[in-house]
């Protein structure tokens, strides 16, 4: 194949598979990587658990990227602040010497990421680094962990999994932890109240407190944090951690004049944006939705993993298409391991379904087993054509399993029975004779009678 | 519904669902259970776990049915020696008084099981219960634990998964323990030889001797084993377990006039036999592929569960289907699990297939996050068109998850694109972003170009 410049912005996992992917498909691709870091990539999802000691250290976290090897060349600790789409030049400037460059592209791939999204509580931005933390980077967990060393309290503002995740390895460390959410139950995007329920019972027996569906009215402190008022009552607390969500890192895009959709970059099955040539992935972008193929935020590892193979593989001349998500995950949280994957209820109902759900309790080994533990999985599905749109479930092991099991059924567009007749392998150390999937779906398939 | 007689033969796994799932569907169904153990149900595949202390007592493997409550009859310990189709009777023989009784139905359910398969080698059939020893039930599992007690050595035949699963019984109670197997490799009828070679590797290192290929001549012995020779060399031994296989229990159905397949009785998709009104389940039947739609055995608890299901349903007056097997499976050999579905490479060409294979080796988590153990994922796959067929793997944890989407996507007629797509949760604590299963199914898809 003839040679093409490519020019990725942001190396992430996204930014990292695109130009992994770009030179595998052609060889011949010139590629230039800038990225605001020193380092080259480190694992985001892994944060929590170096926080809580059980990844040893931050550094594991960091992995290099060998560019030279692969021929690519990397501006590192450089900021793409412009794409002039006309002349075909994106402008980097060297943060170290604020210094800008020019670097010519013929396909741009933008993987600019998320940024922590700071709601406007009082005090929440002045107090910022004083006491108020967000978590995004590896600079701001290690930041937590030193101010953490120190103090005997905190709150951690949303339930979603960065905050539960953060507030356990905080009170693994003997912090009395509050977590606060606004709506009235965990992961309120992704599960049920029913399934919140189990994860909300588990985090008060370690010692968590909760506080659903209460607002943060004021963040108040001089030289740093020294309380909070929720629902007019001011608690005295050291620390805040502010992980109520993330929003696209999408200003370059929109400067650059790329169309952007609700909650992230717009782009087609190509991954293109409106501009031909430049392409877009990760947690800057918005999905559709696999089930209903309407506009869907995807702020996942994995979402990004498969937007750069398919970004890098246009880029560079081939073809391939991302059809959507239904932004499967897991969390462990604590014990608990919690999965969900397609609409919850919530969402389905928004989205104009009529549910019928299928709960199921059971035992991931049998009770005669050592070891075996409970879990509760749950299936949705349109009521009227029994067709799979959803799937959630928490217990000590064995949930993100189960939770795949109906994530693959859902892209194969199965119903209920189809699911129901799924052949699982059985033996005592390992499972059950009758899994709690197959329970959970004949429990839907009996309400649809 | 009317009233209707129901007599189930045979107390296993399939004959307890299909009693219940009976009862369920007609309540006015009067059942009656014929089984020849004194006991209950047992679960036979814990019987290894059991002999290798990590039950801590047989009796855990009993589980008594609550037949009174359920409103049924059932006659212990007795035998069922005749199905009078014209007069719709089953005889019955009480074991115990050595007298027969009637027993009238309108529909019967025979569940006979399986009988283990003692190869007509000299010796063997003399030297049974002399430290000759097969395996399929309580009494004999208990025989083969109180004879090892005074033994140190032990020669296992037959290399599936009760034989493995028993050798490291065996061998965790440190008797030198030797495996010998009539085919090339471990698993030869559901794993392929490079699978195969990961767990032969893991058994060896765990002091196990294996003899693969190998065929045995004789057994010596007077009062008890002393000897097995095997390639034409006599080694001394303690005992000798047969595990060489297991043959469809299908003397009554034959006797009765049902159609036989080559392995087991013949039935329709409603589990019905050639006789109307006359069922059969479990191991004692022959099924089809879910591949193929050709005869197949599948001799697992799981099948026996949804034939069992099937049956009782149709027994009743109601209307189900079983469709066919995958004989999706797991097996945990020592520290290895190892699983299947669908046709390995053998039965592949057997069938007639062309395959494309895709095998990775990977990690179940993140090789930064402690605990991460390696796993080895196959799928094999039509060439013409991809469709997949089978699948395979081994590794320390997470072989089963994987090798149930694998069944599942056979089951959904998916190919390897879908498959490949499936949308897996990630967190490091669980799971690895990029899946073994995807990395196989890309492989695959690579070597389809």
């Amino acid at each position: 194949m003839k040679p093409t410049e490519i020019v990725i912005i942001g190396l992430g996992v996204g930014g990292f598979i695109a130009a992994k992917t770009a030179k595998k498909t052609n060889r011949n691709a010139r590629i230039t990587i800038i990225d605001e870091k020193k380092y080259d990539m480190f694992s985001a999802c892994g944060l929590p658990f170096a926080m809580e000691g059980i990844i040893s250290d931050f550094d594991e976290l960091i992995h290099s990227m060998p560019t030279e090897k692969m021929d690519m060349v990397k501006l590192p600790y450089h900021k793409a602040i412009s794409i002039d789409n006309e002349n075909k030049i994106v402008t980097a400037l060297d943060i170290d010497s604020n210094t800008t460059k020019p670097v010519p592209y013929d396909s741009v791939i933008i993987a600019t990421g998320s940024k922590p999204f700071v709601p406007p509580i009082p005090g929440a931005h002045e107090l910022l680094n004083k006491g108020v933390f967000v978590i995004n980077d590896l600079e701001n967990a290690k930041q937590i962990v030193d101010y953490s060393k120190s103090i005997s309290s905190a709150v951690v503002v949303g339930a979603g999994a960065i905050g539960l995740e953060v507030g356990v390895a905080l009170a693994q460390n003997n912090i009395e932890v509050t977590v606060i959410e606004m709506l009235p139950h965990a992961f309120p995007k992704a599960i049920d109240p029913d399934i919140a329920k189990i994860l909300e019972r588990s985090l008060k027996e370690s010692g968590i407190k909760l506080m659903m569906g209460a607002a943060v009215e004021k963040i108040t402190g001089d030289e740093k944090v020294t309380s909070i008022t929720v629902n007019s009552k001011t608690i005295p607390v050291d620390m805040v951690i502010m992980a109520s969500g993330v929003h696209a890192n999408w200003d370059l895009a929109k400067d650059a004049g790329c169309e952007l959709g609700n909650w992230g970059i717009r782009t087609n099955a190509k991954m293109e944006t409106s501009i031909p040539g430049i392409y877009a992935i990760g947690d800057c972008v918005e999905t559709v939705s696999l089930i209903n193929h309407k506009p869907w935020m995807s702020q996942l590892s994995t979402t990004a993993y498969r937007q750069g193979i398919t970004a890098g593989t246009n880029a560079a001349g081939g073809y391939d298409t991302f059809s959507g998500s239904l932004t499967t995950f897991v969390s462990v949280i604590g014990k608990m391991e919690v999965a969900a994957t397609g609409f919850n209820k919530f969402f389905a109902n928004t989205a104009g379904y009529k549910v019928v759900i299928g709960k199921a309790s059971g035992l991931t080994k049998p009770e005669w087993y050592p070891g075996a533990k409970e879990i509760t999985i749950k299936v949705l599905a349109d009521a009227s054509t029994g067709r799979i749109i959803g799937g959630q479930g928490i217990g000590e092991e064995g949930v993100a399993a189960r939770v795949n099991l109906i994530s693959l059924a859902i892209k194969g567009g199965m119903n209920l029975h189809d699911l129901y007749e799924a052949e699982l392998a059985y033996c005592p150390a390992v499972s059950e004779a009758y899994d709690p999937v197959s329970k959970a779906c004949e429990f839907a398939i009996r309400k649809m009678k």
